[in-house]
């Protein structure tokens, strides 16, 4: 397998790279930005992954997430991948919304989609191996996760199929139900086809309504945020998490929007929050 | 005077807008950056200046600066303009060090700059001018200034020149001496002309060698700033601040570079700092 450092700074005492390699799951290149705060030599901290929203790259939430001044108080690694393949060779869709930098965190099944959009394969499988290859530093056997807006929706969805694997998880403005909303509807019947008993293993309502559990759960939401009434739909997730009688910390903030203004804002406390679970 | 708001967000508990206004002084239209912190009606807060580096916009470090938590815990307005006026009609050159982007906070005075290159008069007049308003919550009598590289230097020799209009001082990784560095030569001859002695009294060790003082005085330089060597010679600050017996904290750091991955790692530190001299 390739591997490439693209850049290395140090910041915050720690280190802030980005890497690409070739993807097995995606059969493209992708890239990844990790933070490592400093360490004793052989010492592992555990790790933290971040999955981003609709548009985004790695770029977005290093750039303005404001993450390394916590992560380095915490000792936590901070681990941001792309939101989809990319390249000329890899299908795509001219909305936002679709395809490139829309990759919704699914293992696609339908064309022109299926052979590249496998982000679920990617972020549960590939890169946890890709991190513990590289990254000597980076304990993958403790792993917490979160996301904003499309990568909240990864993030819940993730772990919710996965709740062993995942020792925290948290989610900024998640996506709570693509089975009830419009990004959900079009991006869901472009990757897994019309019949929406396939969708549910990607629905995070869904999946707790079928019976997934998480011992923990963290979520806050902009009431300013533009998304909120028709495709974040906030209420739905408290729903079920009442309904099932799910622990849960659903928060929502007045005056707060969807941007990295927001997520900024609260990001130190998530970290906080993760960090007392993964050092637990 | 037009003023207009481009952009409001919630962050942090404040407001950080952007906002473009008809420049007097540059003849232009000018955009600048404000964070306004949480605070009691009718409450005014101290204001600190932030000068960007060649190339930079208001919204490099207004992205990545990480300014706005050490702004909302210290009650620090945060207010960051642009680097020089832009614009169809405003000459430019090709390289990235002369021109739009680069406008080394002078009064220019030769063609083709001069009419709209007046960023000294921006600054120390105008812009104080346009907070105090449009903002009623800043306290334009308590005044602190900061910048990186180029906008280092602008901070240092905006300060030295009128000491007792900024009560508070730094700078990261800043030109020290235009006298003595390629950028300077380049950009003070094409704003100012080929005689050096105009330049003094843009130039930092300069001022201070002719008599200039500043009560203290912060810097934080990253020794693998790959521009150390050849074009910010911090030595040459140490020197001029010891031979004139000036008080100055002028810090080096192993490893970093001249990105904002540093300027974001010491960014609290020096909030802080001013926080103390400008609430004193």
């Amino acid at each position: 397998m390739t591997f490439e450092t693209i850049s290395s700074n140090l910041s915050h005492g720690g280190t802030q790279g980005v890497y690409t390699h070739e993807s097995s799951a995606t059969r493209t290149p992708m890239t990844f930005s990790v933070f490592i705060p400093a360490h004793a030599p052989g010492e592992q901290l555990p790790v933290l992954l971040y999955l981003s929203g609709l548009t985004c790259t790695h770029a977005n939430v290093t750039d303005k997430g404001e993450y390394r001044a916590a992560c380095a108080k915490a000792g936590v690694i901070f681990v941001a991948p792309d939101t989809s393949p990319r390249g000329e060779g890899v299908a795509n869709d001219e909305a936002y919304d679709m395809g490139q930098g829309a990759g919704f965190y699914v293992n696609a099944t339908q064309a022109p989609w299926a052979p590249h959009f496998q982000m679920r394969r990617y972020i549960e499988e590939e890169l946890p191996q890709v991190l513990a290859e590289h990254f000597p530093a980076a304990d993958t056997a403790r792993l917490g996760i979160t996301g904003h807006s499309m990568g909240g929706h990864g993030a819940l969805t993730i772990a919710l199929r996965n709740p062993d694997r995942y020792r925290s998880v948290s989610a900024f403005s998640p996506i709570v139900s693509p089975l009830n909303c419009p990004w959900g509807e079009k991006a869901l019947t472009g990757y897994l086809g019309p019949d929406k008993a396939a969708w549910r293993e990607y629905d995070a309502c869904a999946l707790i309504a079928d019976g997934a559990r998480l011992p923990d759960l963290l979520v806050d939401q902009g009431e300013g945020d533009n998304f909120l009434a028709d495709q974040l739909k906030t209420h739905l997730l408290q729903d079920a998490v009442t309904a099932a009688g799910m622990k849960a910390t659903i928060r929502l903030h007045p005056g707060y929007d969807h941007s990295y203004y927001f997520i900024s804002t609260f990001m130190a406390e998530h970290i906080a929050w993760h960090a007392r679970k993964l050092h637990a």
